[in-house]
């Protein structure tokens, strides 16, 4: 490939981050300032990304595949600052939180206007089966978060932890390849492309949780071992639990007993295993499927753009 | 009129209940008990009631009706549960609110569950019109919102209150009158419709805040002078200290000096003062133009519901 995936859609890009900046009415400076200060912070723009990228080999028209791929961006940003609140977290990429620089009330005021301007861009891309999978999706990963704190038990099985990981990142992933499918009308297209989506998305997320043990820690800007600190089990973990039941640091972590010198020490252990390994081979296997979805789209530069992304996330 | 507004539309309120209790796919545990609780506490379901009249009125086919009215009711239990967690308000129609039962954060991913649906709903109906106004209404009700609680100063005018509780409450009326219009496809009966809610909203939230002084304070279940007390200036207030800005107990309240004891004779003064009556001839005035709306809609029970439900509001 010549092209990167990035410079294939480098121009479309910057038309997101404009209609994103624009509101129909202004709102409240506040508003403008926090919108302001949250897309500065950056952000890969994945979900736009892949957006983009099928929308251009779906040869969807601008104003919508615009209007829908700010919309992703939009939503996704909108859970972030909720998430961030309900987590009482300072930091996201590295700059403070919404809820770390203001009042946690007026945080969530400003998630609330984001979620009705993702609606309005979702609604604006003029699809209503966009329309419903785009507010589908949003009470997916609203429920997927509820079930993640109010879980009770400190185990989780694989089966568990990917149906989690399906609702907090996966929905929106599929959304954003399926949605530039349905707006070109194609619904053939539209089933491989949300496939395509939610295996990206299965994979991403792994990798993501594998950052958490890797002792690399400055892209997601959380320290190492943060989900663990937090009570919060992903893939390596899980598998370690599984193959080390006798680990004195195991049954204490599964007992309750979670004192931050032993939760350091069962990073570590975690972190030198077999269960990342495991891990990455879970990851591959859902790239292998987010490939394999590809195969009835023309090929082209696009094509070959989504099969690098999904094959960059490990 | 010999049928009251609500036997009009007795049938129809039941299956709006009915679909706000029908999930696509059967969310959390916590979620379902929170959404029982909240449809339980009751509510005079006046937005939906007001949206079937016109619905009804306009010939609007039942299944887009019932769902696009279940989605007003809806988007309304979702802002009262975050500005529940905003105001940390322990009690909401006399009984404990989300955030007093749950944790702060679960009470904000409730609210966004109720969103979500909002939103699916209001899709459901079909329209992309609608689907437009619901999320640019969304949006103005929380504008609304945090230019409300970011406010600095502690004077307002009637042109800042009438724009306050335009975007507060007004809004959300204007769409449940305008959506059934758009959903019968007669654009010069959703502006009409439009005209009466928007009135019909300010009426209502003008009588609202008439409660707050009056001592009965039974049908909303929050204590009288409750505003006042929070530092918010509603209408009879705003009267009252144009009226007399000399007034020793308005020069303190202006100036920071919010003791208990003060408040209480500021309110009670307020509620025995002619502002109570120049608050109720506003009312009145937009109930006129909510009446006026209504003329060029064929006569009959429906038109008459509507007269009567914007005459019964003060």
């Amino acid at each position: 490939m010549n092209i990167s995936p990035l410079e294939l859609v480098r121009e479309d890009l910057k038309s997101v981050e404009k209609r994103m900046q624009n509101f129909p009415v202004p709102p409240a400076r506040l508003i403008r300032e926090s919108l302001d200060h949250l897309l500065a912070a950056g952000g890969k723009r994945l979900r736009p990304t892949l957006s983009l990228l099928f929308g251009r080999m779906l040869r969807v028209p601008d104003d919508p595949l615009i209007d829908f791929s700010a919309s992703l961006e939009m939503i996704h940003t909108a859970t972030l600052v909720h998430d961030d609140v309900v987590d009482d977290s300072p930091l996201r990429r590295g700059v403070p939180t919404v809820n770390s620089r203001l009042a946690a009330g007026t945080a969530i005021l400003i998630g609330d206007f984001l979620f009705a301007c993702a609606a309005q861009l979702a609604a604006a891309a003029g699809s209503l089966p966009v329309m419903q999978k785009f507010a589908s999706t949003l009470s997916i990963i609203v429920d997927g978060e509820v079930r993640q704190i109010t879980k009770a038990d400190s185990t989780c099985t694989l089966e568990e932890y990917e149906r989690q990981i399906g609702s907090k990142t996966a929905a929106l992933f599929e959304v954003s390849c399926e949605g530039p499918a349905l707006l070109a009308q194609d619904l053939p297209a539209s089933k491989q492309a949300a496939d395509y989506g939610r295996a990206f998305g299965m994979a991403f997320q792994i990798a993501d949780d594998l950052m958490d043990f890797s002792g690399d820690s400055t892209g997601a800007g959380k320290p190492v071992g943060h989900d663990l600190h937090q009570g919060l089990l992903t893939l390596p973990a899980i598998f370690f639990f599984h193959d080390h039941p006798e680990d004195p640091d195991v049954a204490a972590f599964q007992s309750g007993k979670r004192d931050p010198d032993r939760l350091e020490r069962l990073v570590e252990k975690i972190g030198a295993s077999e269960a990342v390994e495991l891990s990455r081979k879970r990851a591959r296997h859902h790239i292998e499927q987010a490939v394999a979805a590809l195969v009835s789209f023309p090929t082209g530069d696009h094509r070959s753009a989504l099969e690098a992304l999904a094959l960059s996330i490990v």
